[in-house]
Parts: C-alpha cells; structure tokens; sequence
C-alpha cells in the first residue's frame, strides 16, 4: 500500500480544494476552504499552504508519491507559476515552487484547470477509453483540455485546449481577453443570460437571471431564451468542429453549469455540428455530457501527477496508428 | 549506402510527383506526370504506377527502405484510402493498397498534403528546430498541417490540421464544404481576387485577376485589393490563433501562392494575429514564409516514411516538457 496516493491541488477563483487520490482514482481525504481572490498573494498562498497541511496532518500522507496542481489560469507549466484572471494577487506566481515548501521532495505537476477536467474525464469520465478528445466546461467562463493519442496533451505551457477564446465571429463583439466574437463571449453563461434578457426574456418574480433560469424558461418555449441557447450551441459547436479539423477528435465531452441545461443544450449544439463538422474525417464527431461533476478538478490534477498508465504505451502517445 | 533512400509520392489535383529522397532530405530523382483528374479511376492508378516505374527502373531503387505517400485530401491512412476533391473517380480509392503491388513489401506511409506540407517544413524548412507549429497552405484552397511535440501529428486518419475549412465567422458565406465562413472561403486566392472584383478593383489590360494581381494592384495602392489581403489576413490570423490556443503552437509557417504576395499578406497578418492572439501564452507567436516551396510534397512524403530521427525521443513525441 505504499506511495499508492497523489496529493491532489485543485486552486479556481472560488475554492481551494486539495485532496489524496489513490491510483483508481478514488478520493480519500477532501478538504477546502474559499479562496481570497481579492486579497495580496500572500493571503492567497495562506490559503493554499493551510489545506495541503490538513492533508499533511493525515496519516494517509506517508503513502504520498506525487502532488499534482490544477490551477485556473493562465499557467506557465514550464516557469511553474500561474496568474489566475479572477486571482489578481497572483500574477506569475511561483505556485510550483512555494507548494515544495509544504511537499518537500516530492515531484510536482502543474497543469490548466481546462487541462485537468480533461485528464479527470478521460480517466474516469466520459471520454474514458477516448484516443482523442476535446473536454470542456460550459459555466461562467468556457474552458478546455485536450485528449491527443491517448492521453492529456497539456501543451508546453498547461494551456492548451483554451476553447474558449478561440474567436468563431472574426467580426463579433470584442471579449474580455482582447479578442472579438470568441467561444466564451458568446457561450458563457453570464453571455447566455445577458442575451436572452436583451432580446425580451424576462426572468420570475425572484429575479434569477442566471443561465439556469434561462434554460427553464427556453424549456418553457420562451423565444428569447431559446434563441440565446440556440446561439451559444451555434458558437460552442463552431469552436468543436474547429477543434475536429485542426487535432482530429472523436468525441467532445461538455460539463459546467450551462451543460445542465440538457437537451436545451444539447440538442442545439449537436444539430449546429452538423452544419460546422462537414468533412469526411470529422462528420462521425459525437457530443456527450461530463460526468465528474466537481470532483474533476480534484482527479484531474490527481491523473497529472501519476505516471502514464498501461494503457497509454509511448506508441500510442506519439500518435502513430 | 545501403537502405539509405525513400520513395516519395505527392498526389495532387494537377500533377503526380515522385522522387528518391536520402536521409538528409535531398531529392536524388525527380519523375513527375500531370494527373488525369477528370478520367476514371484506373487511369488515374495508372499515372502513380507510370511514375513509380520509373523510380523502380533506376539502379537507386535497391537503396530504397520504405514509401512516403503525400495525397490530396481528404485522406484516411488508418484505411489506406483517398478521396481527393479535385479528382473525382477516387472515392476511398485503396491507394496504398495499390501501391503496394508496385513497390512490394516496402512499408508504405499515407498522409494528407496539409501534414506532408508540414513535415517538410520541420524537417528542412521553416518550422526547423519547432517544438509546436502549424504548417499552412494559401493557395487555390487552403491547407495545413501540425507540429506538436516535435513531430508530425498527421491525426488517426492523416488530416489533422485542416486548417481551412475552420469556421471564423459562425454567420459568413457558405464553404463549398457545406460549413460557413471557413478560413479557405475568406482567404484562397480565387476568394481574394473575388471579393476585390465586387468591391470595385479593376484587372490591367492583360485580364490577370489571380491573387499575384490583386497583390501586385495592393502593392500599387488599390483600395478595394488591399482591403481584400487585408480580410484574408484577418481570417488566417482568427485561423493561427485559434490553432495556439487549442494545441499552443510557437510558429505558424505560411506558404503556397498567396503567400508570395509578401508584406501585401504578412503584415496585416502579423497585424490582425495581435488582435486575435491575447492571452499570455499564445502572444509570443511567430508567422514567417514557408521555405520548401513545391518541394515540400515530395520532401513532407518522404518524412513520413522515415524512422524517428534522433533529435525526437519518445519524451519529446509525447509532448511532456
């Protein structure tokens, strides 16, 4: 039973959770606490270095062969240091290095959050047994991780997979990051709900004005609502189908909040694939739900850490047939 | 001497190229025959056999260890099959297969135009020395291929980064493709030279309207063909950054005859690709001129069909950093 456990760091805008993940990816220990998005770095890494000592203080941790980060980004996975967007304290952070600190001598692997629900959904999830795959989160952001020959292809940097800010509108509405008519400006769900309202939706007598609310009212046939979902999946299934054409992918696999929309969603998205995903190599392109919930990031930054599995012979990951 | 050489063939639309190629990339003999495009299948095969008799009839042949096929797309390696656009009377047409019984138990490779493109590029050209680059085609059509990890990533079928018929403008015109606002329809040559047709330029006496006279007219200062390179330079940038998002790529290398038009494309390239390129890791990104020229098929052929060269450990291929 020893070194069976991967320390598992899972850092967004909200909560730090962190964890030990065992080699079935079963999760033994949890903790979390919120993060002070809004407060100095060092408030932040506080905040960090106080989950990973509850994990320390388990008697679990002398089975601990690895730590694996998933951080929102960006990241730099070579320099090891992320500038989470919602995290303005943290701007090149050296995360990698002040986690050691608290680790010790132990290997540590730092990936994107897009990359890490990637890894947790191709190892537990639904693109489990999937060569090549795009996964995504559908929420207040829209992000990625990709799935090339068989295992997670993070990029030099942890990046890649970042769908969302990929523009499918090179004329459209310009975007937080600086760019115009990308994924997220038109799939998020703020965006979602910020249309449908702008186009005559209008929400209960509480007010709810989040992308769920919307989609109850498009299952209710309100025009606008429906309309806003129809357009996010029209984006969503442009950035898909791209994503199709430029890696070769046979499944995508969608979670986050909007992705509980269901057929309101899906429904869309996989009828606007079929006028975006038209080549012979991409038609066969399914779209599926998520399936790991909020543990993705926890497992996700777990499967980083462990070293590649049986199943992933170098063959298959350099790509070759 | 002995094994040292590979027998490359480049199938296009307009000719069918083949050559014996070293180990260090030189072409040693160079037959070439103009494809038959719009005659049966057969006659088709029989310009590849025509072309492959002559390599055999060279006292080179012996030296030969392995076949190199570069095709038109779409192709489908895992089958051995091509469907090439332009030539109509191969539909999943067994070309390796076929091949096979001229070169005989020779280890036959098949890939896209787009990756032989690319694989030529890293390995003689402009993308030597990358890690992550896309490799792109504007001409006729639009094409390209993808460096990741050091080496070819051809995809499960051959045809991964099949850059042109991405969609940049979810809402634009119909591609021929079936899809909308795909990269080719914006930026090929035929659609420079026709949207600068419909919005006022004018050919010379000679009636020249390609893309080398809309570039040339740009040059003199035209409005309506400088707008036009200036459109195909926004939707190749939308293209490049979407590519360094998805897989994070350090250089995208542009060939093929619109490229020859130079700054008239490079600079409102390099222009429109800081407006679509933002985020932190994506920003650093390079565009320079293909160097290959109408090598690159024969040469990109030939990579393929050669073992892994020494400078692409495993490690490397399966882009761990």
């Amino acid at each position: 039973m020893q070194n069976d456990l991967v320390a598992a760091l899972d850092v967004g805008g909200t909560k730090i959770a962190a964890g030990l993940v065992d080699t079935d990816g079963r999760i033994h220990l949890r903790v979390r606490r919120p993060t002070p998005a809004r407060e100095d770095a060092e408030t932040v890494m506080d905040a960090v270095t106080a989950v990973l000592g509850e994990l320390r203080g388990s008697p679990l941790w002398t089975r601990v062969s690895a730590v694996g980060i998933g951080s929102a980004g960006p990241v730099d996975a070579s320099a090891g240091t992320v500038s989470p967007v919602n995290v303005p304290g943290w701007r090149a952070f050296p995360l990698v290095e002040r986690v050691r600190l608290t680790t010790g001598e132990l290997p540590v692997e730092l990936i994107g959050d897009g990359a890490a629900m990637a890894a947790a959904e191709h190892w537990q999830g639904a693109a489990r047994g999937c060569r090549d795959a795009l996964c995504m989160v559908v929420s207040t952001g829209v992000g990625g991780g990709l799935i090339i020959g068989g295992r997670l292809h993070p990029g030099p940097t942890g990046n890649a997979g970042h769908i969302g800010h990929i523009s499918v509108d090179l004329d459209g509405d310009l975007c937080p990051c600086g760019g115009r008519g990308c994924v997220e400006r038109i799939a998020s769900g703020p965006n979602i709900a910020r249309r449908a309202l702008a186009n005559g939706w209008r929400p209960g007598p509480g007010g709810d004005t989040s992308a769920a609310a919307v989609a109850a009212a498009a299952r209710a046939g309100d025009p606008a609502a429906v309309a806003s979902f129809e357009r996010a999946a029209r984006a969503l299934a442009a950035g898909i189908a791209a994503t199709a054409g430029l890696v070769e992918i046979e499944t995508a696999v969608v979670g986050g909040g909007v992705a509980g929309a269901g057929d309101v969603l899906f429904v869309p998205l996989r009828r606007a694939l079929r006028e975006y995903a038209t080549l012979s190599f991409v038609r066969g392109l399914t779209v599926v739900p998520a399936l790991m919930g909020t543990d993705a990031g926890l497992v996700g930054a777990a499967a980083a850490a462990l070293p590649a599995r049986p199943e992933e012979p170098a063959a298959i990951a350099a790509g070759r047939p």
